[in-house]
């Protein structure tokens, strides 16, 4: 089943002690998106300005996005940037120029509005619910947030944690979308608000998952070499509803693997700068690292047990 | 086969934001002992002063433990006291009285120097070198240290370490050791000075196992109920080579599996005051604990693949 994605588009500049990129191709919805391509069909809605390169929009098409949802306003693209210290794990926002995407009002074209599968990347809760208004009732929708938006539109929020079924955050964003610093019971306070399925990404940690059924942990991928880790949790966002959409099998058993392969792509992503990593992957080098996360994880009871 | 375990025993204080406990049992051999009583026989070398309570000494006898190396010294016990937050991943001490634990020079008694695998808890490298130099050629020594020994004595360390078969330290140590971020880098560098096996301990983030022909991460338990986190991680090295020590099995499924003990009695310690957890445990419900981490982490390939 297709998915759509309605979220930021945006030209990123990104130092780090290694080195850094301009111009570089981001946001939200690209991340996801190109995550997302390698399980299923990906139509895409944001908003770009004049400055936007013919080359990027060539390499969303060139992954098989459907662009007729993304727009080009008059003026310049949302651009960000940020440094990374050597531990990648914290980063400082060095600017956030909204320029178009303070003007952002999603219109869902009208052949992407009964697509079964829908991600709203982080945006205004607002313009969240303004998206659920416009697509009919979709089977699964996922939802990022941040801590701005629990911070300023608290009310707006909850009731679109009301209309979701999977909510993807990082955990300091659980702990304060809930008001409780532990983060298991964080968690079970979230689940209470709306979504069936709750998944909390922790960077370099892995990603927890937890719902009703099921509590479920990946560890992260001891790396090498990072180089960028920006765009990774929506990277994993999109290889986890992507691999959602494709298999439909939204059991606990589908949500498990569901997990492996949002940290998959999430591991991917920061292998290179910007999109870099996840423009050229193929299905064999996918399946091979989910095969790395199980010997990663694996192990087997002894035959004799030992205690004593 | 026994393990042999030299290190601090002491009288703890904690605050916690949701209670508290003074002269409470603790100390790194006391914590790893109990926990790798319950798969072995545990031998213990440490130092405690006149003010030690009796029942501290029973408590540790009615495990199994052999106390023929606790020494009492004329003066007071070695007291910590520590203050936890909300965030149980960061604790502030408020005191280190070390008292007679300032002089302590461990002898290893005659009945206690054949013993196959030996745990140098974390105390001056200069006392874990007069420790091996007191032992026959164990088969298995695994290590604990701290920055503080890092950065005030390295070359000490560096003997130390061309000396043991396994290093068990927090992530943050690891880094420090290797004099180097990135933590996958840091575990290798680490790997060629001398251990066999590095384990990274985590915190609520898990552990992480290198060996040349190894790399096996578990992620931490989520737990709703945390009381006292001191001591969880001596609890995970009493777990790890406790299990090793009892099977004597150093294959990597062996190792991955002494990391799940690890986990295992380390997640138990969270669960109450001081050692209160440790003493208590049965055989069943750290098997529980292990069948409760395999559905913490399992999952099974797709039957159709879903990449495309």
């Amino acid at each position: 089943m297709a998915i759509l994605v309605v979220g930021s588009v945006a030209l990123d500049e990104v130092e780090t002690p290694f080195g850094g990129r301009k111009d570089a191709l981001g946001g939200a919805a690209v991340y996801f998106g190109l995550a997302a391509s390698y399980f299923t069909s990906v139509q895409l809605v944001g908003v770009v300005g004049e400055d936007f390169a013919q080359e990027h929009l060539d390499l969303l098409a060139a992954r098989g996005m459907d662009l007729g949802g993304l727009v080009t306003a008059p003026g310049k693209t949302f651009r960000w940037g940020g440094r990374y210290g050597y531990d990648f794990n914290a980063r400082d926002t060095l600017y956030t120029d909204l320029n178009v995407f303070a003007d952002f009002d999603p219109t869902i074209p009208a052949a992407f509005r009964q697509t079964p599968y829908v991600f709203l990347a982080n945006i205004d809760p607002t313009l969240q619910l303004r998206v659920l208004d416009q697509v009919a009732s979709p089977e699964v929708v996922g939802l990022d947030t941040m801590n701005y938006w629990i911070e300023r539109t608290p009310e707006k929020l909850k009731r679109v944690l009301e209309r979701i079924q999977i909510l993807l955050i990082n955990d300091s964003e659980a702990r304060e979308l809930a008001g409780e610093p532990n983060l298991h019971k964080a968690a079970l306070a979230i689940l209470e608000a709306g979504p069936r399925l709750l998944v909390v990404k922790k960077g370099e940690h892995g990603a927890l998952a937890f719902a009703r059924d099921l509590l479920f942990a990946v560890p992260g991928l001891p790396m090498e070499n990072v180089v960028d880790p920006t765009g990774a949790g929506d990277a994993f966002a999109g290889g986890f509803l992507g691999y959602l959409a494709a298999s439909g099998d939204l059991s606990t058993e589908g949500l498990r693997r569901a997990t492996i392969y949002g940290s998959v792509l999430g591991s991917f992503c920061c292998e290179a700068y910007s999109v870099d990593r996840l423009v050229d992957l193929s299905r064999g080098e996918i399946e091979e690292r989910f095969e790395t996360f199980r010997e990663l994880t694996r192990f087997e009871a002894s035959r004799t047990a030992g205690t004593q």
